[in-house]
Parts: structure tokens; C-alpha cells; sequence
């Protein structure tokens, strides 16, 4: 695969070249991961326009990082960072762009004294941010990674439907039991692990936006939230379907209808060149003109990829347009404190002919 | 708990009292969870010399955090770390301290930004590093924690017994099928997640220190190297164990002997007091006697707690002296390239009267 890393390192590669960087210095693992491949715990990337590139990891990735990334130059040293640093400047940078989002002050006061160390009293080399360059790059997908998106999806989908179909969402049955078989399905499923710590919610405790599975054991009448995701290939889906266990009383069916078509807003405002803030107002002013504006306390939704969250945020406080390839997720909520609470959320690719929807479960009201 | 925490608070206000600093702000997520007791994912703490603290989280983790930290003061807002620094100037700070390992280079620009504006034209607090400060003291575990990590560690040893006695470590399974038995079964036996991605690694894939389990099938006569633990609480336990399938040949009963009188010196050296390099050596000079030294390439141990690898790291490039009540890996290995591995790991605590040992799963041959 590394024809699509090398198209990636490229751009990053133009990047720095029109900001006048004589190399960047890449040190959050999962933008080494993007730009190279490789999937070690220890690693970081030094990009240089008209020159090869090196990645830096120890002696226990060797093997593991010529395999994954055999297009680049390997510097085992476990230091990765200051190491990167001093091989740019024994190659002439002179301003070294770096992550300043990433980067802690400590590894900064590092990297500032290996860099006037290795020019032993020449001119030092310029620290300079590339700011979030590698994650604009990461925020819109290419071909690859939405395969790898829709496979996290329909691994969900998978698992929900054949734990539904065996009882398992039945009364008696707590939180943690529907948790840890929805994580085990998906993991026989393929999932190289669940994306995130999986919501199970009932009654009551469907009313808490991220409640923590416990002890709660489903009860007749209940809603039933199940937020869970699955990871392929690194890439992460997300989910949320919420349920009702055996018979749904008329304020349920009210706010599982109120949510429904606030998602179908949400859903239908994702176009490439919308603003972010504008998709999350085609969902809240629907639960706003029913009288739930409060009850709605969090983002519609966010982009989703090698990380769970990552850009762009979709709430009224996010910023920039919807571009094509963007994988997101719209996700709005009513949660009545004490009652109970419904959310519906898809994870979708923004595309120039519409939304694709990812995770193709039915999000019809479902009484089990 | 928060007798517990208000202790551990106690401590930190001591330390910046003799630093001159008038508040510590705590953004790293395990140090707020340490001396607060709350879990959530977005929060940061404000510790103030003779004053209450403040934990900032945002509206998702109100009634969590209130029950959690119910005697620090609470503030609700989702930017936390600029919220606690605003609090810090209008309550008179002039001094704060700050995990300058943790705050990105952004962030401490932010932080500056915030206290100018804050400060209204008056004087601008100084902000200056508290360095490791609440690590150190978590490198110190107290009687709860060992508690957890006891807890973690049964997990960890019951979860490999029942498997064994099970019959799921025989040839024709693959790797990636014993490593979801064995996160699975430490699920069902209470854990809240396995401590780290689980090595299984058969045959040749022994000799690969941190093997990623696939689709390799296990046959007879190989090296099964197991790396796996439990979190409880919030601790993580970390053990490895090398069983040998069916028949165990000349060349690993060797191998496996030599690496058991290591870990054994390595263990008897856990005294403290112990230098931390001193400790590394004492296991390490077992395998180069032996000729091995070569075939040894990653440190002796290190911490485990709230997170699998925290401070002290036992290596040749370590630095310090062990005391008790730290809670330390001991795991020394020899890998054969292309033939296979052995490593011994077992997690013990440091007291006054030599290590106590927290895995109990037997380190003879098992030859299963």
C-alpha cells in the first residue's frame, strides 16, 4: 500500500514547501501511521521536499517498519524525535516545521537544545508549526480508507443484528452482559477492538448523554441505548441505536419520532460546502421547535477516521465547510432527565452527490 | 474514597509550598483521576495551598464528577484548563505551576494568552513547570492500590489457569483465537479491559519480543510466549508466561532455564533502596554469562499502576533507586531470531521486607 502513503507524504511534502519548511518534523503516531503505514507504538517521520523521507523507530519495530513502510529510510533509534532532529539538520534544514498541537514543552525544550547541539555553533535551524496539516489531510478519506470505514460499519451492523435476533437485548439481562457481548460479537466479527468504551444505557440511565454500563438490569418499558462502534484496519465506526424492551409508552414514542426527524435533517444537510454550524442547526431546530432545545445538550456530530473524534466538530460552536470525502457522524439526542433519553446516530461519508450512509441498521423504532 | 485523594492532594500542596508557587494546575487526565478519584474523559484540576481545589469537566461528567471528587470544588466548563487558569488569576495566584510534560506547545500558548486577558492589565501570573511531581508520588503506590493491582493480577493468573485447564492452548488453534479467549475470559472475571493488546506468539513468532497476534497456528513442539493483563480499578497487572506445546526439545529447555534463574535474580534484587540500574543488571548478567546478551534487548522492567508503563523504568539507562511500595514488571528474555523466545514476567510490589509477588501463576516449564 504504500503508493497511497507516498501520495500522502507528497501533499504533505507540497505543504511545506509553500510555507518555506525545509522538512517537517511528524511526531503524532497516528499522522506517522497515515503518512507511512506503520502501526508501531514508537515512531515518528521526518518529510523533507526533494528528498526521501525517514522514519525513526527502536530496535524492536526493525523488522515490522521495513515491512509496513518499505518506501522510506529507517533510523532505528529509540529517541525517534531528538534523532529525527539531528539527521535534519546533518542534511542542511534550516527551518524544520514541527506539531506544535502535539509536541509537549518539555519535547520542545528538547528538541530546541539537540538542534543547537548538532550545529555545533553554526546557524540553528528554526522551529517552526505545520499546525494541523497532516489531520486537514486526514480529514477527508480517500477510496482506501472509506472501505476500511464501511467494513468497521457493517461489522456493527452485523453484531447488532445477530445479538437482537438471539434475545440477547431481553429483560433481566444487565447493562454490562448486553456490553460485553456486544464487544465479544464484534471482535468474532472481525474488529480489531471495539472504537471506543461501549454505551449501554437503560431506563433511566438512557437520560445520562455517556453513562457507563453497570449493574442495571433491563426492565419492561425500558429504553434501551446502545452506543458502540468497531475498529478495522484502524478505522473507527460509530453507532447509536436506541430501543425499547417489550412495549413503548406514548412520551417514548414522541421523542424516538422527535429524534428520528431530526437526524433525517441533520442527515439531509450534509453537503459538500455546507458550514458545520448550519448542519447542526438543520437538527437542533427541529428539537428546538418541539420545546427540547435543553434537553439536547451536546454536538450533532464529528468526523470520524483513525480517530474516534477528530475533524470536523459539528456543533454550534465548529467552524469551516463540509468537503467531500469527510466521514462524520450526525448523532442528535433528547435525554429527559430521570425518564429517559433516545439518540440516533449514523456514521456517513459526505460525497458531491449526497451522503452515503455507512452503518445500515433501521432506524425504525424497534420494540424487542 | 476522598480521604484517600484529599491526602494525595495534600501531598502536591506541600510540594508546590516549597516551590513558592501558589496554585498547580493538573491537566494530565490520570494525575486529575488520581487525586480526585474521577474517571471521566475531559477534566483538570486547579490544587491551591490553603484553599479548596477546583476540578473543571464539562456538562456530561456534572453529576459524575460531583459524586466522584464530592469535596473539591467544581467548575463546569468544557475548556477546563483556560477555565481553571481564569479561576487562578481572579482568586490572586501569582505563581502556577504546570505539567510542562503533558501542556503542548499550543497549549501553554493558550494558557499564556488566557492569563494576559485575565490579568486585565495588572500583573500577569508566572507560569512555571511542577515537573513529574504527581508521578513521583504515584510511582509510590499505597494500600488501595496494591489492593487493585492484586485484584488485577488474579484476574490475570485465573483467566490463564482456566484456559489451560481448558485445553485452549493446542496446536491447530491460531494465535489471534487464544488471544480473544484469553481477553474475553478476563472480561467474564471482572475485568474492565485487558491492560494492553495481548501477545501470542507461536513458534518463530516467540522470538518477536512484542508479536502482534494473526492468523498463525500453533503446532507442536513450539514456544507459546503469552504477554497479557487485566485492568481492575483502574490498575494494570502485566505478565508473561512461555508454555512449550506437546514436547519441549533440548535447545528450549535451556533457553527457558536460563531465563527463569534471570527473572529469579532479578527478583531477588528488588530491594529498596536498590539502584534501578543495578536491579536491570543483576537479571542481565545471568543471560550474558550464558553468552546470551545479544539476544536480551529491551530493559529489565518497569512501573505499573494506573498506567502499564509508568515510572521507575528498570533498564540499563535508568536512573534512581527503588523504594517501597512501587509496584514494578520483572521480564527478562531471549529470543532466538527464526527459532524462538522465552521471557518470564511476573508484577511484584517493593516493601521493607523484600518483593511481594502479585502474579502467582507458576513459572516451571509447562509443557502443555
Amino acid at each position: 500500500m504504500s503508493d497511497r502513503e507516498a501520495r500522502r507524504r507528497t501533499q504533505l511534502r507540497a505543504t511545506a514547501a509553500e510555507r518555506g519548511m525545509d522538512a517537517v518534523l511528524v511526531t503524532n503516531l497516528l499522522n506517522v501511521r497515515y503518512l507511512t503505514g506503520f502501526t508501531g507504538s514508537n515512531g515518528a517521520l521526518l518529510v523533507r521536499p526533494g528528498s526521501d523521507d525517514i522514519l525513526a523507530t527502536d530496535g524492536r519495530y526493525t523488522t515490522q517498519a521495513a515491512t509496513q513502510a518499505p518506501d522510506v529510510e529507517l533510523l532505528i533509534d529509540r529517541t525517534t524525535v531528538p534523532a529525527l532532529a539531528r539527521e535534519a539538520v546533518r542534511r542542511g534544514a534550516g527551518r524544520i516545521g514541527y506539531e506544535s498541537h502535539d509536541v509537549t514543552v518539555d519535547g520542545h525544550a528538547t528538541l530546541v537544545k539537540v538542534l543547537v547541539e548538532a550545529a555545533g555553533g553554526g546557524a540553528v535551524p528554526e522551529l517552526v508549526s505545520v499546525g494541523r496539516a497532516v489531520e486537514a489531510q486526514r480529514a477527508i478519506k480517500d477510496d482506501d480508507e472509506i472501505e476500511a470505514l464501511r467494513r468497521a460499519c457493517a461489522v456493527a451492523d452485523r453484531a447488532l443484528a445477530e445479538l437482537a435476533a438471539e434475545g440477547a437485548f431481553r429483560p433481566g439481562r444487565s447493562e454490562l452482559q448486553v456490553g460485553r457481548e456486544l464487544d465479544a460479537r464484534m471482535l468474532e466479527l472481525g474488529a480489531e477492538a471495539p472504537s471506543f468504551e461501549t454505551i449501554v444505557a437503560a431506563g433511566a440511565n438512557s437520560a445520562i448523554p455517556h453513562h457507563r454500563p453497570d449493574a442495571t438490569v433491563l426492565r419492561d418499558g425500558d429504553f434501551l441505548k446502545l452506543d458502540f462502534g468497531a475498529t478495522v484496519d484502524g478505522y473507527h465506526s460509530d453507532m447509536t441505536r436506541t430501543l425499547v424492551l417489550r412495549s413503548a409508552a406514548d412520551w417514548q414514542r414522541e421523542i424516538y419520532a422527535l429524534v428520528t426527524a431530526a437526524q433525517a435533517a441533520g442527515r439531509a444537510a450534509l453537503a459538500s460546502g455546507a458550514e458545520v454550524v448550519a448542519v447542526d442547526r438543520a437538527a437542533r431546530d427541529v428539537i428546538a421547535a418541539a420545546g427540547h432545545a435543553e434537553h439536547f445538550p451536546h454536538g450533532l456530530g464529528h468526523g470520524v477516521g483513525l480517530e474516534i473524534h477528530e475533524a470536523p466538530g459539528i456543533s454550534p460552536l465548529g467552524a469551516g465547510r463540509l468537503d467531500a470525502g469527510m466521514a462524520v457522524t450526525v448523532e442528535p439526542g433528547v435525554y429527559l432527565p430521570g425518564h429517559g433519553g433516545v439518540r440516533i446516530e449514523d456514521t456517513l461519508v459526505v460525497t458531491a452527490d449526497g451522503p452515503e450512509l455507512l452503518t445500515l441498521t433501521s432506524k425504525e423504532l424497534l420494540v424487542i
